[in-house]
Protein backbone atom coordinates (compact mmCIF):
# COMPACT_ATOMS: atom_id res chain seq x y z
CA UNK A 1 0.00 0.00 0.00
CA UNK A 2 2.98 2.53 1.44
CA UNK A 3 4.43 1.19 -1.70
CA UNK A 4 1.58 1.82 -4.31
CA UNK A 5 1.05 5.22 -2.62
CA UNK A 6 4.73 6.68 -3.15
CA UNK A 7 4.83 6.08 -6.42
CA UNK A 8 1.48 7.49 -7.02
CA UNK A 9 2.08 10.73 -9.41
CA UNK A 10 4.87 8.17 -11.48
CA UNK A 11 4.76 6.40 -14.43
CA UNK A 12 7.28 3.42 -15.37
CA UNK A 13 9.82 4.35 -18.31
CA UNK A 14 11.02 2.04 -20.61
CA UNK A 15 14.37 0.76 -20.06
CA UNK A 16 15.54 1.40 -23.87
CA UNK A 17 14.90 5.42 -23.36
CA UNK A 18 17.09 5.44 -20.17
CA UNK A 19 20.99 6.21 -21.53
CA UNK A 20 18.33 9.84 -22.95
CA UNK A 21 18.08 10.83 -19.18
CA UNK A 22 21.80 10.34 -18.28
CA UNK A 23 23.97 11.33 -21.06
CA UNK A 24 23.57 15.19 -20.62
CA UNK A 25 25.29 14.99 -17.80
CA UNK A 26 23.30 15.93 -14.69
CA UNK A 27 24.24 15.68 -11.36
CA UNK A 28 22.30 12.78 -9.43
CA UNK A 29 21.46 11.83 -5.89
CA UNK A 30 22.46 7.98 -5.23
CA UNK A 31 20.70 5.57 -2.40
CA UNK A 32 21.78 3.20 -0.63
CA UNK A 33 20.54 1.29 2.09
CA UNK A 34 22.17 0.19 5.41
CA UNK A 35 22.06 -1.26 8.57
CA UNK A 36 20.88 2.59 9.71
CA UNK A 37 18.25 2.86 7.10
CA UNK A 38 18.53 4.80 3.62
CA UNK A 39 21.68 7.08 2.96
CA UNK A 40 21.95 9.60 -0.28
CA UNK A 41 24.96 11.50 -1.73
CA UNK A 42 25.46 13.70 -4.43
CA UNK A 43 27.15 12.15 -7.66
CA UNK A 44 28.19 13.77 -11.14
CA UNK A 45 30.73 10.97 -12.20
CA UNK A 46 28.50 8.75 -13.96
CA UNK A 47 27.85 7.05 -17.51
CA UNK A 48 25.86 4.77 -20.01
CA UNK A 49 27.91 1.57 -21.08
CA UNK A 50 25.06 -0.33 -22.83
CA UNK A 51 21.60 0.70 -23.96
CA UNK A 52 19.50 -1.93 -23.25
CA UNK A 53 19.53 -3.55 -20.90
CA UNK A 54 20.73 0.00 -19.98
CA UNK A 55 24.29 -0.36 -17.88
CA UNK A 56 26.25 2.30 -16.81
CA UNK A 57 28.89 2.69 -15.03
CA UNK A 58 29.64 4.93 -11.87
CA UNK A 59 32.18 6.31 -9.55
CA UNK A 60 31.81 6.48 -5.77
CA UNK A 61 35.21 7.15 -3.65
CA UNK A 62 35.90 4.67 -0.98
CA UNK A 63 35.94 7.44 1.44
CA UNK A 64 32.64 8.01 1.04
CA UNK A 65 30.35 6.04 3.80
CA UNK A 66 27.87 5.11 0.15
CA UNK A 67 30.79 3.08 -0.99
CA UNK A 68 30.28 0.45 1.73
CA UNK A 69 26.91 0.22 1.60
CA UNK A 70 26.84 -0.43 -2.22
CA UNK A 71 29.61 -3.38 -1.48
CA UNK A 72 27.10 -4.71 1.25
CA UNK A 73 23.64 -4.61 -0.76
CA UNK A 74 24.54 -4.28 -4.28
CA UNK A 75 21.83 -2.51 -4.89
CA UNK A 76 21.10 1.71 -5.23
CA UNK A 77 18.59 3.79 -7.04
CA UNK A 78 19.82 6.93 -9.48
CA UNK A 79 17.53 10.03 -8.37
CA UNK A 80 17.78 12.78 -11.06
CA UNK A 81 16.92 15.96 -9.67
CA UNK A 82 16.06 19.38 -10.97
CA UNK A 83 17.06 22.87 -9.91
CA UNK A 84 14.38 23.33 -7.75
CA UNK A 85 16.52 20.66 -5.37
CA UNK A 86 19.79 22.18 -6.17
CA UNK A 87 20.28 23.52 -2.14
CA UNK A 88 19.72 19.71 -1.22
CA UNK A 89 22.38 18.41 -3.26
CA UNK A 90 24.50 20.71 -2.60
CA UNK A 91 23.78 20.04 0.94
CA UNK A 92 23.57 15.87 0.55
CA UNK A 93 27.20 16.52 -1.20
CA UNK A 94 28.83 18.02 1.64
CA UNK A 95 27.90 15.91 4.90
CA UNK A 96 28.16 12.46 5.19
CA UNK A 97 25.44 9.84 5.79
CA UNK A 98 27.90 8.92 8.88
CA UNK A 99 26.95 11.66 10.56
CA UNK A 100 23.26 12.40 9.99
CA UNK A 101 20.34 11.54 8.59
CA UNK A 102 20.05 13.70 5.44
CA UNK A 103 16.72 12.38 4.32
CA UNK A 104 15.32 14.36 7.62
CA UNK A 105 18.12 17.01 7.55
CA UNK A 106 17.42 17.94 3.83
CA UNK A 107 13.45 17.27 3.77
CA UNK A 108 13.71 14.32 1.30
CA UNK A 109 11.23 11.80 0.98
CA UNK A 110 12.27 8.43 0.48
CA UNK A 111 9.88 5.99 -1.05
CA UNK A 112 10.39 2.01 -1.55
CA UNK A 113 11.08 1.11 -5.04
CA UNK A 114 9.95 -1.54 -6.76
CA UNK A 115 12.80 -4.10 -7.36
CA UNK A 116 15.68 -2.79 -4.93
CA UNK A 117 16.27 -2.23 -1.32
CA UNK A 118 17.50 1.39 -1.72
CA UNK A 119 14.87 3.74 -1.49
CA UNK A 120 13.71 6.21 -4.13
CA UNK A 121 13.74 9.77 -3.57
CA UNK A 122 10.16 11.07 -4.42
CA UNK A 123 11.31 14.95 -5.07
CA UNK A 124 13.50 14.14 -8.07
CA UNK A 125 11.65 14.13 -11.39
CA UNK A 126 13.58 10.10 -12.49
CA UNK A 127 14.59 6.95 -10.38
CA UNK A 128 16.37 4.61 -12.32
CA UNK A 129 16.55 0.96 -9.52
CA UNK A 130 19.75 -0.53 -10.44
CA UNK A 131 21.78 -3.80 -9.14
CA UNK A 132 25.59 -3.69 -9.79
CA UNK A 133 26.40 -5.10 -11.78
CA UNK A 134 30.35 -5.88 -11.39
CA UNK A 135 32.16 -4.85 -8.76
CA UNK A 136 35.66 -5.83 -10.16
CA UNK A 137 36.78 -2.69 -10.70
CA UNK A 138 35.52 -0.67 -7.47
CA UNK A 139 38.86 -1.77 -5.81
CA UNK A 140 41.36 0.04 -8.23
CA UNK A 141 39.19 2.66 -9.53
CA UNK A 142 35.91 2.92 -7.87
CA UNK A 143 34.00 1.88 -10.51
CA UNK A 144 30.37 0.51 -9.82
CA UNK A 145 28.89 -1.36 -12.68
CA UNK A 146 25.04 -0.86 -12.39
CA UNK A 147 22.50 -2.18 -14.58
CA UNK A 148 18.99 -0.40 -14.53
CA UNK A 149 16.14 -3.16 -13.53
CA UNK A 150 13.33 -0.38 -13.49
CA UNK A 151 12.58 3.29 -14.36
CA UNK A 152 10.20 5.62 -13.25
CA UNK A 153 9.65 9.35 -14.34
CA UNK A 154 7.08 11.76 -13.29
CA UNK A 155 3.94 12.10 -15.15
CA UNK A 156 3.59 15.61 -14.63
CA UNK A 157 7.10 17.21 -15.35
CA UNK A 158 7.51 18.53 -19.05
CA UNK A 159 11.19 20.03 -19.43
CA UNK A 160 13.17 19.42 -16.40
CA UNK A 161 15.64 21.62 -15.37
CA UNK A 162 18.63 19.10 -14.47
CA UNK A 163 21.99 20.94 -12.81
CA UNK A 164 25.34 19.42 -13.96
CA UNK A 165 28.09 20.33 -11.65
CA UNK A 166 31.32 22.61 -12.92
CA UNK A 167 33.30 22.48 -9.55
CA UNK A 168 33.20 24.56 -6.42
CA UNK A 169 29.37 25.29 -6.08
CA UNK A 170 29.04 26.70 -9.53
CA UNK A 171 26.44 24.50 -11.76
CA UNK A 172 25.24 24.53 -14.77
CA UNK A 173 21.47 24.89 -15.51
CA UNK A 174 20.18 23.18 -18.49
CA UNK A 175 18.85 25.36 -21.35
CA UNK A 176 16.84 25.64 -24.43
CA UNK A 177 17.09 22.22 -26.76
CA UNK A 178 17.98 21.88 -30.27
CA UNK A 179 17.23 18.86 -33.09
CA UNK A 180 19.48 18.48 -35.53
CA UNK A 181 18.71 15.59 -38.21
CA UNK A 182 20.60 12.60 -37.12
CA UNK A 183 20.23 8.73 -37.62
CA UNK A 184 21.62 7.93 -34.06
CA UNK A 185 20.14 6.85 -31.13
CA UNK B 1 56.99 24.95 -36.20
CA UNK B 2 53.51 23.99 -36.91
CA UNK B 3 52.67 22.62 -34.09
CA UNK B 4 53.44 26.20 -32.40
CA UNK B 5 51.45 28.03 -34.47
CA UNK B 6 48.07 25.42 -34.22
CA UNK B 7 47.98 26.41 -30.72
CA UNK B 8 48.05 30.03 -31.08
CA UNK B 9 45.09 31.29 -29.38
CA UNK B 10 45.24 28.36 -26.48
CA UNK B 11 46.77 28.09 -23.53
CA UNK B 12 47.74 25.57 -21.07
CA UNK B 13 44.90 24.42 -18.71
CA UNK B 14 46.22 23.01 -15.03
CA UNK B 15 45.60 19.24 -15.15
CA UNK B 16 43.65 20.01 -11.66
CA UNK B 17 40.73 21.98 -13.62
CA UNK B 18 40.23 19.20 -16.21
CA UNK B 19 36.82 17.63 -14.14
CA UNK B 20 34.91 21.20 -14.36
CA UNK B 21 35.08 20.61 -18.31
CA UNK B 22 34.04 17.19 -18.71
CA UNK B 23 31.22 17.19 -15.19
CA UNK B 24 28.57 18.66 -16.89
CA UNK B 25 28.61 16.01 -19.44
CA UNK B 26 29.60 17.58 -22.75
CA UNK B 27 29.48 15.76 -25.82
CA UNK B 28 33.22 15.24 -27.08
CA UNK B 29 34.90 14.53 -30.15
CA UNK B 30 36.92 11.77 -29.81
CA UNK B 31 40.29 11.68 -32.02
CA UNK B 32 42.45 9.25 -32.37
CA UNK B 33 45.61 8.59 -34.93
CA UNK B 34 46.39 5.38 -37.31
CA UNK B 35 47.73 4.12 -40.52
CA UNK B 36 45.12 6.12 -43.04
CA UNK B 37 45.58 8.96 -40.50
CA UNK B 38 43.70 11.17 -37.86
CA UNK B 39 39.71 9.89 -37.60
CA UNK B 40 37.30 11.45 -35.50
CA UNK B 41 33.83 10.58 -33.18
CA UNK B 42 31.52 11.65 -31.45
CA UNK B 43 31.15 10.66 -27.97
CA UNK B 44 29.05 10.72 -24.80
CA UNK B 45 29.28 8.27 -22.57
CA UNK B 46 32.43 9.47 -20.60
CA UNK B 47 33.24 10.40 -16.98
CA UNK B 48 36.10 11.29 -14.42
CA UNK B 49 37.59 8.74 -12.57
CA UNK B 50 40.05 10.58 -10.78
CA UNK B 51 40.92 14.31 -9.90
CA UNK B 52 44.52 14.45 -10.65
CA UNK B 53 46.30 13.12 -12.13
CA UNK B 54 43.04 13.72 -13.94
CA UNK B 55 41.40 9.98 -14.54
CA UNK B 56 38.67 9.68 -17.23
CA UNK B 57 36.77 6.73 -18.36
CA UNK B 58 34.97 6.26 -22.05
CA UNK B 59 32.67 4.15 -23.79
CA UNK B 60 34.12 3.28 -27.40
CA UNK B 61 31.84 0.70 -29.36
CA UNK B 62 33.89 -1.92 -30.37
CA UNK B 63 32.09 -1.62 -33.77
CA UNK B 64 33.43 1.68 -33.85
CA UNK B 65 36.71 2.44 -36.54
CA UNK B 66 37.92 4.39 -33.73
CA UNK B 67 37.91 1.41 -31.07
CA UNK B 68 40.64 -0.66 -33.08
CA UNK B 69 42.48 2.86 -33.14
CA UNK B 70 42.92 3.34 -29.89
CA UNK B 71 43.70 -0.45 -28.95
CA UNK B 72 46.77 -0.18 -31.15
CA UNK B 73 47.58 3.32 -30.63
CA UNK B 74 46.90 3.53 -26.85
CA UNK B 75 46.15 7.82 -27.68
CA UNK B 76 43.42 9.76 -28.32
CA UNK B 77 42.51 13.52 -27.55
CA UNK B 78 39.05 14.63 -26.40
CA UNK B 79 37.82 17.66 -28.03
CA UNK B 80 35.03 19.43 -26.25
CA UNK B 81 32.72 21.25 -29.01
CA UNK B 82 30.57 24.54 -28.49
CA UNK B 83 26.81 25.00 -30.07
CA UNK B 84 28.78 25.97 -33.06
CA UNK B 85 29.93 22.74 -34.02
CA UNK B 86 26.69 21.10 -33.59
CA UNK B 87 25.96 20.39 -37.16
CA UNK B 88 29.90 18.83 -37.90
CA UNK B 89 29.04 17.23 -34.31
CA UNK B 90 26.11 14.97 -35.70
CA UNK B 91 27.41 14.45 -39.33
CA UNK B 92 31.04 13.07 -36.95
CA UNK B 93 28.70 10.74 -35.34
CA UNK B 94 26.41 9.47 -38.49
CA UNK B 95 29.61 8.65 -40.81
CA UNK B 96 32.19 6.40 -40.14
CA UNK B 97 35.95 7.11 -40.82
CA UNK B 98 36.83 3.93 -42.57
CA UNK B 99 34.41 5.71 -45.21
CA UNK B 100 35.28 8.87 -45.59
CA UNK B 101 37.96 11.42 -43.75
CA UNK B 102 35.69 13.59 -41.11
CA UNK B 103 37.77 16.22 -40.96
CA UNK B 104 37.77 17.67 -44.37
CA UNK B 105 34.35 16.39 -44.53
CA UNK B 106 32.99 18.72 -41.78
CA UNK B 107 35.50 21.40 -42.20
CA UNK B 108 37.52 20.61 -39.08
CA UNK B 109 41.10 20.90 -38.57
CA UNK B 110 43.34 18.96 -37.10
CA UNK B 111 46.57 20.19 -35.39
CA UNK B 112 49.43 18.45 -33.88
CA UNK B 113 49.22 17.41 -30.09
CA UNK B 114 51.82 17.98 -27.81
CA UNK B 115 52.35 14.54 -26.16
CA UNK B 116 50.50 12.60 -28.25
CA UNK B 117 49.77 10.98 -31.64
CA UNK B 118 46.27 12.44 -32.12
CA UNK B 119 45.62 15.57 -33.25
CA UNK B 120 43.57 18.22 -31.27
CA UNK B 121 40.71 19.78 -33.45
CA UNK B 122 41.51 23.78 -33.32
CA UNK B 123 37.77 24.32 -33.52
CA UNK B 124 36.88 22.79 -30.36
CA UNK B 125 37.35 25.21 -27.71
CA UNK B 126 39.25 22.69 -25.44
CA UNK B 127 41.42 19.75 -25.58
CA UNK B 128 42.27 16.80 -23.36
CA UNK B 129 45.59 14.90 -24.45
CA UNK B 130 45.03 11.33 -23.45
CA UNK B 131 46.96 7.96 -22.96
CA UNK B 132 45.08 4.60 -22.22
CA UNK B 133 45.98 3.28 -18.46
CA UNK B 134 43.99 0.64 -18.49
CA UNK B 135 42.81 -1.93 -21.56
CA UNK B 136 41.51 -4.51 -19.12
CA UNK B 137 37.45 -3.33 -19.73
CA UNK B 138 37.40 -3.13 -23.22
CA UNK B 139 36.67 -6.59 -24.21
CA UNK B 140 33.40 -7.06 -21.78
CA UNK B 141 32.57 -3.64 -21.87
CA UNK B 142 34.29 -1.16 -24.53
CA UNK B 143 35.43 0.70 -21.38
CA UNK B 144 38.58 2.94 -22.04
CA UNK B 145 40.71 4.49 -18.90
CA UNK B 146 42.22 8.07 -20.18
CA UNK B 147 45.09 9.71 -18.36
CA UNK B 148 45.19 13.24 -19.08
CA UNK B 149 48.77 14.49 -20.02
CA UNK B 150 48.16 17.72 -21.25
CA UNK B 151 44.99 19.86 -21.46
CA UNK B 152 44.44 22.78 -23.82
CA UNK B 153 42.07 25.69 -23.55
CA UNK B 154 40.75 29.01 -25.91
CA UNK B 155 42.44 31.68 -24.57
CA UNK B 156 39.55 33.86 -25.87
CA UNK B 157 36.77 31.56 -25.19
CA UNK B 158 33.75 33.35 -22.46
CA UNK B 159 31.01 31.27 -20.96
CA UNK B 160 31.52 28.52 -23.89
CA UNK B 161 27.84 26.36 -25.37
CA UNK B 162 28.11 23.35 -24.98
CA UNK B 163 26.36 20.53 -25.99
CA UNK B 164 24.60 17.74 -24.22
CA UNK B 165 22.99 14.59 -26.34
CA UNK B 166 19.65 13.82 -25.66
CA UNK B 167 19.25 10.89 -27.80
CA UNK B 168 17.69 11.18 -31.66
CA UNK B 169 19.33 14.21 -32.74
CA UNK B 170 18.16 16.91 -29.73
CA UNK B 171 20.43 18.36 -27.39
CA UNK B 172 20.14 20.79 -24.64
CA UNK B 173 22.24 23.28 -25.00
CA UNK B 174 24.17 24.23 -21.69
CA UNK B 175 22.00 27.21 -20.08
CA UNK B 176 22.44 29.61 -16.99
CA UNK B 177 24.84 29.06 -14.38
CA UNK B 178 24.43 29.34 -10.67
CA UNK B 179 26.27 29.28 -7.35
CA UNK B 180 25.93 27.63 -4.58
CA UNK B 181 28.39 27.48 -1.45
CA UNK B 182 30.34 24.50 -1.15
CA UNK B 183 33.00 22.96 0.65
CA UNK B 184 33.16 19.76 -2.02
CA UNK B 185 35.59 20.13 -4.96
Amino acid sequence: MKRKSGLKGKRSLALSLVYRLLEPGPVVLLTTSGPRGPNVMAMSWHMMVDFEPPVVACVVSNRDYTFGLLKRSGECVINIPTVELARQVVGCGNISGRKVDKFSRFGLTHIPASSVGAPLIKECYANLECRVEDFSMASKYNIFILRVMRAWIDREMVNPRTIHHMGMGKFMVSGRTIRLASRKK
